[in-house]
């Protein structure tokens, strides 16, 4: 069995998916990528949490997108996974939640607007929701054409998926990312209160104005980039 | 006693419900349907959950309404799930609860529209609510005609109950059935989730548009019916 | 020592309502009267829900609203409970909670309007809340000036308190009772049921019709009164 | 090792901030002074609460604002908690979160109203919001500066800083303090239970009036200052 140790991860981080509370039931999904062996693990489709091995992962090659190897169908995102994949090289890991707020966010086709030092803490700005698909996208390789329809917004906008590693898919819900699967799971939880948090914002005040953008910039690189300075050296 | 794999089997179906924390205490019921045998089990009435064992479980004629055996009293909707197994065929188990946000669309007679492909992905469309019953359907026979007015509500807007599998009965709660009733409690959580994130994107933005039905289409096919391609094969 | 099956009982309900989760802190208190004692018992005055004893709860006379042993001072409340008793002769048990959804209500002097039928399960009408008081009442006897205008509301609205067996004080929150201290936590966490839904209805649909008085009236007597038909004979 | 006992007291205290349900991941911090020895205990930055130790608990000096010893980089907000100690003689203890509902009136720069008693039994009033930081305060010692925007908005709004333990600096979150650490996290969870019913009433009702001047003075000193009469004597 090839790549055992990126099964074993996977695995462990579905789990920790399931425990989260992001997800409900089989909804939701964890992958993360071994990009010298051109190869990412992911969870077989509609197979309950509790009952996952390390063997019900799914290896994927990058290159061809098929299944390397063992007899498990992967989840139905995975398409998705490997458009990101592809397209974002600073992706090392992938989750997918039908998390609460986010979702609802999704619902509305609205993004979560970077209100406070909170947001700026993870993400340099508002979290973007995708446009909705066409008849043609969403008939014929679905799953595929979200992941190019995400990449799409973050050409579009101009946004870098290296350091904004989250989107929303309109009336779909939240794709996040990181450095690697575990990373991709705090961003997923951190998105989920962040989305709690805006929602709230939304309702108590619409015409709140968002912070002046030195405040985000501010909190943002004194967690990231070159002058960081909180945590240990 | 007859029939003692239906009553452990409705007997664990209520425990799990009162486990689910879509009931508060002793309200809500769930039943389950043995066609060949022509009956059903369903919970006695006002017992609390903890004290229930399978002698308790109430076996109710399909062609009479009448308890087949036991002291037990049923709960007090029984004729509801009674017109629900008589007028929908594919139903075999039905899942009565007064979950907090079904049961706020319900205080309200607003329907869960179908917003996104989480809620795709169980039901079909908008989740409806009956219309206000009159004086003398809430007078006389009311239960009864409680089952009656969701059958009529089913019928009036050509809804499938073999795939909407869930209503609001207006100013009371949901009621959900599926092909058992492990199906119908899945199904009662789900609608649940998909009403508390209804209820914020409606807050969020109340213009929200809903998505387009090839999408729609798209979710419930890929879980349902004969080109599914969700699960292991 | 005298009571001491109340004393006991009081504690227990104490500590019930603590488990609740309907009050923060050593907020809230239970008390339970013994009518044909003259006496009633209740919390001691901010003393820590895990470091009670039944001989920290304070006996009070009916009749004197007196001490009638021990070296605790009651809960601040005390005074408010003892109109309460003296008022409602159905009253056997009280609590006072700063729930948060009932709070809500109170701190917006609204109402808990009866919008469907798990309220009319347990209260044939909209949950009333009092008037604000005078500078007067506040600043002398301000506790036994809570329970009279509670009592006002009462008569002035027309209310059966052996019915209808909670109230919101305004700007301060809920007062519930039941024939017994059990029966008021069971009533206060309905209430707190019901003060959620309701809050959820009147942001979905502010101008959403309450339900047919026939309906209230139905759900209330099928559990209540000489043609109840729910739970067992 | 010098103050062994305010290390271990302010690593408790963190490890029951953790507890309480208002930070997430390694957000938040608690600190506490010991005026006597003129230096306070912060938790480090970024260490995950699970593994600190009292050698992690960081000295500062309330002269200098210099770390006394060891090699542990103290919270990011150090200058922060440094300014409110010396400006707020009677602070013993600060805890900073970023607690839901606190946040999202912080992210809305919207007070949290005195609405109702159990507010008046901790705040003596409108629990404040800072002004938003200039470019200027926030791309130099903006630490520092965040804590004197605190202290700024005390004087302009004539607030006794003794009295009203808590602020929400704009975009950001809240500071609250109280006599040592462990009251300013009680204060922390008052504050997070006053926002949630607060930010409900404002949904119930935008326009609802708010209690009369002598109900909350009446409760804020019925429980503190000389004629209080809350608790045992």
């Amino acid at each position: 069995m090839i790549a055992a140790g990126l099964r074993e991860t996977v695995l462990r981080a579905n789990r920790d998916l399931a425990a989260s509370g992001l997800v409900m039931g089989t909804f939701g999904n964890v992958s993360q990528v071994d990009r010298a062996a051109g190869v990412f693990a992911i969870k077989p489709s509609g197979v309950p949490y509790d009952r996952l091995t390390p063997e019900h992962m799914v290896l994927v090659s990058l290159e061809t997108g098929g299944v390397l190897e063992g007899p498990w169908r992967p989840s139905s995102d995975t398409p998705t996974h490997l458009e990101l994949y592809r397209a974002f090289e600073s992706c090392g890991g992938i989750v997918h939640t039908h998390s609460e707020y986010a979702t609802t966010f999704a619902h509305a086709r609205a993004c979560v607007r970077c209100m406070g030092t909170t947001h700026a803490d993870y993400f340099p700005g508002d979290i973007p929701c995708t446009r909705s698909m066409t008849r043609e996208e969403v008939e014929r390789d679905y799953e595929r054409n979200t992941g190019l329809v995400i990449v799409e917004t973050f050409r579009q906008l101009g946004i870098d998926p290296s350091h904004m590693q989250a989107v929303l898919v309109a009336h779909h819900g939240p794709f996040v990312w990181g450095r690697d699967a575990a990373a991709a799971i705090e961003h997923a939880q951190v998105l989920e209160f962040l989305a709690r948090v805006e929602w709230r914002v939304r309702a108590l005040d619409p015409d709140a104005a968002p912070p002046d953008s030195y405040l985000v910039d501010k909190h943002y690189s004194r967690k990231h980039g070159p002058t960081a300075y909180y945590g240990q050296k």
